[in-house]
């Protein structure tokens, strides 16, 4: 699993996340070698790599467009997790999810609200993840 | 119809969409009139009106969660319009859908797309809205 | 096509739109004859022709859940004048889509009024359908 | 926090929950002071306040809109608790996911259903909440 | 409970899971009896008892489905099951999931595999059900 | 716009569809060029070219899952066109619909199967792109 866009891939998680890369890699090597490879090459080389918006505008509409799906809880506290990495403030993440509540509704929105309080009392050691 | 949050939210709409209140107001006088209450006091007074992120950012996330949603297209048309009039470029706009194409999916990404180009398009006279 | 159930539904159908059994039985002829089936005996004889709630309520539930998807739109027309012929009011109907702009979010709701707008449009004869 | 939209939709949750209000309150107090303002003069204040439905049937709606949306299995269980104060019966709400499975299939159906299972074996006191 | 439509997906649930039929008739007996009947009837009996792919083909179909929606994981648990007992590979149920991920999106791809994962774990003897 | 990736997604699609590859390449040359390689590159080279199944079970389940998502119109018609190029029968593409109103609804299905129709019915020469 090497080339320029995985590489590139590799590059930016790892700007997001410390040891996001690998994490990636040992979360799929057995049950899905090459999702991997589309992790990192196509969202974290291709649309993140990509030019455009600077990586916490990208992290911005990560986070939206999670919270608008519902379903998808353990993807909206990692890229929480990315945001406030890469320079977003809890409370631009709260604003995030309360904008969005006249969008997808109050339950998107408060789903969201409810990871977000979760990643936030875990890096402040208030619960065991 | 008139109070301190529906005043905010018309100045606010006034200020993304020329004429916009009015739209608002006329569009449900006859359906619906409370819909226009709730439209200018709580979209356009509680949640552009908030403080928290300029109307640029709150027209970006606006923008995702309509491309996200997939079946929002004249919303989408509305408020590219209102996000070009407030600073957004039409290569902002392109950037969030090919972002969202990870997380809502191709077809989400394309369908806003191709609501994108109708609203340029109009935009630059080539066609008739 | 012809048993309890199905006949079931034909008497149902009947009774929210006059000659529905034979739109659907038409509609599906050519395509898929056993759609016309399943919507007759699921549809309208198991869920519209078992006992709990009056047909008035199920279609209430109906429009609901059909506004919320966002994507149904001839379905969605088809049950609002299925629901104005057993008795729910114009108002009723919009009551019911300002409503959901708190659960499913504005552009749902919105987009649902606007479908209600063409379907009592064109039963005033403002436009042909 | 105080006005005529938020009292009243204090007024409406305390109809449909005893404690409601200051659950919400109490709720969202630390991480988004205002989100409990929306949810109390929104929700409860604007839609569950206006005229138009009675409360037991604004609540049916939430219910089968909540149900619809798939994901959102805290605020149904919220919503089914007080449907069930305003009186709404438990096959009433069995009937509404019933009914749902023709229109948002049978996932969002038994989700829905296995949520008020849920709900219903608490108010028996089978489990803990 | 009991006719040809019921027999036949009661026959061919027993051929997807042994003892199936009779999980879904307890598992609905006391809080919707009518609803086993649908399940049986209306999904095993007429949409897998119906002509046109054969069973495996029927479970990729229904496996695509409940990945797409996201938010049906206990849905999806079980039908994973099923597809692994009439012949689908662990590959094949990954392999659907990696394809959805261009459609449906990374999140509901990552939220269905991480599914499989559980299920295979599962089956493996790794974990308790 | 060349690597072995695109390449290999332009030779994937032009086995789907004579032309295809030139199709997205000038679709997205002006508002979007490096959309163009996300598709021949991710959807078609990554996706379609990667091993596992065989290009008309790629569609098949491309189709269900852009049939359950339920505002993808174009793009069903796009995957329809595809799937009937490498091998479905129109049966084979009704089926699917018939199937997954069990599990997206028949909203869904409904949506689908006009889909399917006005392709159809373009095939024939009875209506005109």
């Amino acid at each position: 699993m090497s080339n320029e866009r995985i590489e590139r891939g590799i590059e930016v998680l790892e700007s997001l996340r410390k040891g996001g890369a690998q994490g990636v890699q040992k979360g799929y090597s057995e049950i899905a070698p090459d999702m991997a490879e589309h992790i990192l090459g196509f969202i974290f080389g291709d649309l993140y790599g990509r030019p455009g918006f600077d990586l916490k505008t990208k992290q911005m509409i990560t986070i939206t467009a999670l919270a608008v799906l519902g379903f998808a809880k353990p993807q909206l506290a990692y890229h929480i997790e990315n945001g406030l990495n890469i320079g977003l403030t809890r409370d631009d993440i709260i604003n995030i999810f309360i904008h969005i509540s006249g969008y997808a509704g109050f339950p998107a929105a408060l789903t969201a609200m409810s990871t977000a309080k979760e990643v936030f009392e875990k890096l402040d050691g208030k619960t065991k993840a």
